[in-house]
């Protein structure tokens, strides 16, 4: 197919500026601890208090790492690209390396990244930025195994449980791949499609070309984005469920949060069977066969015991494996994957 | 809010070129048939077969009617202006009248107009193209009332649907907006929102700006996108609904229509009550109130005896005011509205 997701060079150096903590570092961190095996190494500017715990490169080192990419694995005040930014960036554009970034960071405001980019033959990738030439989704079936994280609402652990599958896939021996939608997992995964910044009427399109058709064992763990119940972006999860035609779904929740994110006291999260219905209902649109796989649960608010009586509780109550991605791990919802999709 | 919709300025000028009948003038015709009180008269080239019925007027005549906006109303192959459209249409620019066009015709390939715009201080308006800033929806709940149409398919009359209920509101005395969501419709209208061509993200954001908060007595008649049930279009028709919140949903459909156009044998259109389950759920996100007041048919495909019964069958099935909206009317369903929507 001519049509392609964004794709990210490798391996990566992670830069990381000079931040002044760990937290500002979360995007490198994330590909650090989801991609060690694409990493070459990290750079930092003097003055900087975070740490991904790979390989110090300069310049030099990174170019005779034969480095494809330098992602920048920071958010910068403001969205602009600091002037301090740019040299070493430059240089690295002018060798011929790639240069990536994601949310608020924009490659094109400085001219000088952007003639080395030119020079060295370089791309400057915007993972925010979708593909051309999106096709309309046309909802045809086609061969693979799709499971989609779906979430009670935004910002839910989606990208975390579909990472987590796609490991425990990966590990037992499993034919998979992790397939992003939003400009972080696209950076972890080296290529995805940012289905946000879609244009409307090729939202399913985009799905469409970011999970294709693959040999029948093959399983793509799709990352979702947004929620149906949410009323800001349930467009994008829409076009995105119809677009997946996946076999299975798996519910992500926060136990902590009663409310719909920025909307608090406005929007309700309903029960998890009735946030459910939709997205089955809907799902089947496009997979009649669609079925609810378990719930990928956010317990950080609840303590150990509590935790454990919390999920017991959904597990018994939905029949389902319910899990926290992190503290639990997503074996049983992966057992009950390999059990239930043919 | 500082947020516009695309907005044209009338009266107007239809260039219907040299279309060699009727079908090629489409637009022109809406137009003139939904809005003859905003058109000055109609521009026609040498060879032209088809007649919008309004006064003939060359240049000097539309810029002494105080023209606003040219709308070339028709579609031409292959997208491009052809050249011998460019002097009429360049004079007018030049003497400030704006000009305006939609699908596959591209104003700014043509040096000779863009320059004669600037000179002028006219505009060129694709209505193809959203307005910037476009926020991201909240979901807040408005005053106002607002019906929406929604569609068993696409192309099932939901443009002719709304156009017709706002017609007959307006001939109550009832104060009402037609709201434009497609880029035929915006151009009957005046204004509106090419809701299939905001980015994913701002789907609901734009409804919420086509829609604002109005009189509590006042209604907005909004214009539907695509299908909850389409696997190319969905995102767009459920960012639409959200946004929308709306009171009530008119379900249009067409009585010759078994499966999904585009999609024949792959996707057949359920049982009406299923279809419009799934659009009162999602409505509900937003408007807890929304109810459905009726069906619109598109019943060309059937004689008048089977189409009389065929409305009545499905009028005593769902207990809801049935109509075609050109045979029949939509006084039945504004009867509906005014008496279930407080």
């Amino acid at each position: 197919m001519a049509i392609k997701k964004i794709e990210l060079r490798t391996p990566y150096l992670l830069f990381i500026a000079d931040v002044g903590d760990q937290g500002h570092a979360k995007t490198g961190l994330g590909i650090a601890f989801w991609r060690p095996e694409l990493c070459a190494g990290q750079m930092r500017l003097p003055g900087c208090r975070a740490d991904l715990g790979l390989p110090e490169l300069d310049v030099a080192a990174a170019i005779a790492a034969g480095v494809g990419t330098v992602i920048i694995g920071v958010a910068s005040t403001g969205g602009i690209l600091p002037d301090a930014w740019v040299p070493p960036l430059a240089a690295l554009a002018r060798a011929g390396v790639d240069v990536a970034a994601g949310t608020h960071v924009k490659l094109a405001d400085k001219p000088a990244l952007v003639a080395a980019a030119r020079d060295g033959g370089a791309a400057l990738i915007d993972v925010r930025v979708p593909p051309k030439d999106i096709p309309i989704g046309h909802g045809e079936r086609r061969s693979g195994k799709r499971v989609l994280m779906v979430g009670t609402d935004c910002c839910v652990g989606k990208k975390y449980s579909a990472l987590a599958l796609h490991r425990e896939f990966v590990q037992r021996g499993i034919n998979a791949d992790f397939r992003a939608t939003g400009q972080t997992g696209i950076m972890i995964a080296g290529e995805g499609m940012p289905i946000d910044a879609v244009v409307a009427d090729f939202i399913s399109g985009a799905a469409e070309v970011l999970s294709p058709a693959n040999h029948p064992d093959h399983w793509d763990v799709i990352e979702g984005q947004g929620s149906l119940l949410h009323p800001s972006y349930a467009g994008v999860t829409l076009g995105l469920l119809h677009g997946s035609q996946p076999d299975a779904v798996v519910l992500c929740h926060d136990a902590g949060r009663d409310d719909l994110l920025g909307l608090e006291g406005l929007f309700a999260i309903p029960p998890l069977d009735e946030a459910i219905d939709i997205v089955l209902t809907s799902a089947r649109v496009t997979n009649p066969d669609c079925i609810w796989a378990g719930i990928s649960v956010n317990t950080s608010s609840l303590d150990e015991r509590t935790r454990r009586s919390y999920l017991a509780d959904l597990s018994g109550k939905y029949g389902l494996p319910c899990v926290d991605p992190v503290a639990i791990g997503m074996a049983d919802i992966t057992d009950y994957l390999l059990g239930h999709v043919q």
